[in-house]
């Protein structure tokens, strides 16, 4: 047992203790209510780092929710690692459905239950426990790494603030690789490499009838109805099959290879486990490709939601002259978000009567999709470190979620992005009763200080080469 | 100047605050938060109905709210009218697009602004008020004509508990024929005769998809995503012209005739006209009829409001597991609203993609649509007081808007309706900013009691017969 994992032993209670504070701040980012949880999140953050001796920190203030900074450079000869994760959590609705309170961090059958559980809370405070306790075992009393830390505080609304905010710091920001704590396993016994994230388009489209609701036996029959023709724009977004609907869609899709095919084929769950672990009694999707493949590199379309008219008990006989309608894109790397948005509010308004406005609010359009070189040294040595730990290689995951942090990383820094965290399939991540395992908190701290040490003079020494940029994305 | 006239001219203060004083209680019927204040209204009536001189007056209790009931038979030799209206509103939502508060009735520009102004209260308090001018005025000390009251407070949910409750009480509400006051005027210078309403049926929907709401980015592309279930059903309502697509929903429309089509079209606004009194850009609806004949004389369906996933600020990647959508149809005379409700929740069910749950909810199938006979002699004779009072003939009136009642009491009381109200086109019933016009209470005490005067000895007479059930509906 290495020095770092006795320290991390001797703290278990005080460790979890740690976890939970940051759980019961309830940093909703999407939620202006929720802006001043989300500062005393970074607060807590930049308390803790302080703490444990990182001698740089600070916040950097953005137009909305504050990143918190650190740096610790104080292994001369190994790489900079720019350590990134956020801080901010989902939404907690529909609140009926949580079995215990989201920001009241319950212990059941093994997991903690609360918001930003599994995403990603658990993983940002067991890097900075294991980070506290490689340099409290080191004769140096510093990390053996040079380390760079980046949390940010928007990660759930699309991080708008952030390539302002990194452009501008880049000096400060210089490293090797990015090392994303937004991540996961691939099951609970297996560890996993994530090559590859979705991109990201939102929209909110806006569909206006009329000035005013009108009763439905007066003017039902002679109005176009807001309800009615959201309903047919919705409906559009997808053909009978489930094939995303909006022309021009899939234009710049690259198709997938006989080999990735096979790759995605080795990984995927059986329909049997997807149908249990969804509740679901049949499966849906874009035809032509498995379940598998539309999750990790199909694009995607989602309503995420709608209203319209009443929606209080019992009926209401009313036209109603106003809609709202929530849309998000997972996207693969090389479709541009923006172009994606701006296709599916002109689609919308295809689709509309003569005369019906639909008015549409880009909240969300700069998310591109990431995937990161299968050669990159970070990655293998990444790889090797996770089979040490579990004992049997990672396997190879492309994420149908999106963390459209690592394509700004690439873009602004030239630096490519490896992902280790710790969340697992299931965990109801943005969704109500999310979780993560108790086991995982060991887990992920002796991963974490496996990774970050023995960069100098072991196995990888100082021939790991600064990757830099690779033209070729994957897919 | 009859001394009725001249009794109510001494009183029109004090007749607005009465109607003011009914008007700021928030009778809304369908909320179950409210109950407490639809009783409220009904003790007002009973009050106001006892300090004029009614001297059988009391509350019929129901499972919801009570029924005000009020005999006053006093003018042997007259035939007896059954006063029939409701005291109950509806919701108010939206409520920011109200200028005023809608139980806090505020005077603009001629308009008594609040929720039940038009529907139906200002017409309910006239009535009384007509009716105590007429009582104080007469050497008997009572109306020149036996009245029964049967004030509702249950019309706004499709009278739930009245069959039961007239059912049981039919000896007591013996009449020649029912006086509907839930009726209005051609425009502020022409008297109506409402011939026909259309039925109502009534249904919600719940889509169930699976039992929690997911990651778009996890499930996104593998599971069915219940808004857009909901969507595809709402969207399947309708063809792409406009008719309604609910498989055998026409079966039983009887077509209008060419003295229908006529008569409808001699009655029709311009589009101009809809066009402005809607604020919508274009017309819509079923092809092959004229937007009057849709109106009034065809069956129609309209989406009244649904909900599904995210409405929070901002986005949240989610794939929604529940949906709820809310339908009404109004229908034509000869429709089952029973058959019809059936049919779309088969319909829906039929959409819906293999697995997935589809809930019906029948919150109203008994309204079924009404026509009274043309000849009917209390409606020629009605015909004619609004041609003395308005100096015209009045229009014909094919009514798009639902009052089930009238069925109801062809079916329990084997009378026919007529309808006598002041509401006007364009008064935003069931929607933000209610009116009715200051100037139509007078014109509402005189019109009802010139009507429910000279029955004895005037132009009519005792020659009225007892109209009984005609056969032929109409249409």
């Amino acid at each position: 047992m290495t020095a770092a994992q006795e320290y991390l032993d001797q703290r278990q209670d005080r460790n979890l203790d740690q976890v939970m504070e940051l759980l019961r701040i309830p940093s909703i980012s999407t939620d202006p209510d929720h802006a001043g949880d989300v500062r005393v999140g970074a607060d807590w953050i930049a308390e803790r780092m302080r703490a444990i001796g990182v001698p740089e920190v600070r916040l950097i203030e953005t137009p909305r929710h504050p990143l918190v900074y650190g740096k610790w450079h104080a292994a001369p000869g190994t790489p900079t690692i720019l350590v990134y994760g956020h801080y901010d959590v989902q939404p907690v609705d529909p609140l009926t459905e949580w079995l215990s309170d989201p920001f009241d961090p319950t212990i059941r059958d093994g997991r903690i239950y609360a918001r930003g559980s599994a995403d990603m809370k658990a993983n940002l405070v067991t890097l900075l426990q294991a980070v506290e306790a490689l340099a409290a075992t080191s004769p140096t009393g510093a990390p053996p790494i040079n380390l760079t830390f980046l949390w940010e505080g928007e990660e759930e609304i699309g991080s708008p603030s952030a390539p302002a905010a990194v452009g501008a710091m880049k000096d400060e920001l210089t490293a090797d690789v990015v090392m994303s704590c937004d991540g996961g396993m691939y099951d609970g016994d297996t560890g996993a490499l994530w090559i590859s994230f979705k991109g990201l388009a939102a929209v909110e489209l806006i569909i206006h009838t009329g000035q005013t609701d009108l009763h439905s036996g007066g003017y039902g029959a002679v109005v176009p109805n807001a309800a009615q023709v959201l309903a047919r724009i919705a409906a559009s977004m997808h053909d009978d099959d489930g094939r995303v609907a909006v022309p021009s869609f899939y234009d710049d899709v690259v198709e997938l290879s006989e080999a990735d095919r096979a790759e995605i084929a080795a990984m995927a769950p059986s329909d049997d486990d997807l149908l249990s672990e969804t509740s679901v009694k049949k499966l849906w999707g874009e035809p032509g490709y498995t379940p598998e493949e539309r999750r990790s590199a199909r694009p995607t379309l989602d309503i995420n939601g709608y209203w319209s008219g009443y929606q209080g008990a019992g009926g209401k006989t009313v036209t109603p002259c106003l809609g709202h309608i929530k849309i998000t894109c997972r996207l693969v790397p090389n479709q541009d978000p923006n172009r994606i948005a701006e296709l599916i509010a002109a689609h919308a308004q295809s689709v509309a009567p003569a005369g019906v406005t639909v008015e549409p609010g880009f909240y969300e359009r700069n998310g591109r999709g990431y995937a990161i070189p299968r050669d990159n040294p970070f990655l293998t040595r990444l790889g090797e470190v996770l089979e040490a730990e579990y004992g049997k290689s990672a396997r190879i995951v492309r994420v149908g979620g999106s963390v459209p942090i690592t394509a700004m990383f690439r873009e602004l820094l030239q630096r490519e992005t490896i992902t280790l965290g710790f969340l697992l399939p299931g965990a109801n991540v943005h969704a109500p009763n999310e979780w993560f395992r108790i086991c995982d908190l060991n887990r992920a701290r002796s991963v974490y200080a496996a990774f970050l040490s023995g960069w100098q003079g072991g196995a990888i020494g100082t021939s790991v080469p600064s990757p830099g940029v690779r033209k070729e994305n994957g897919r």
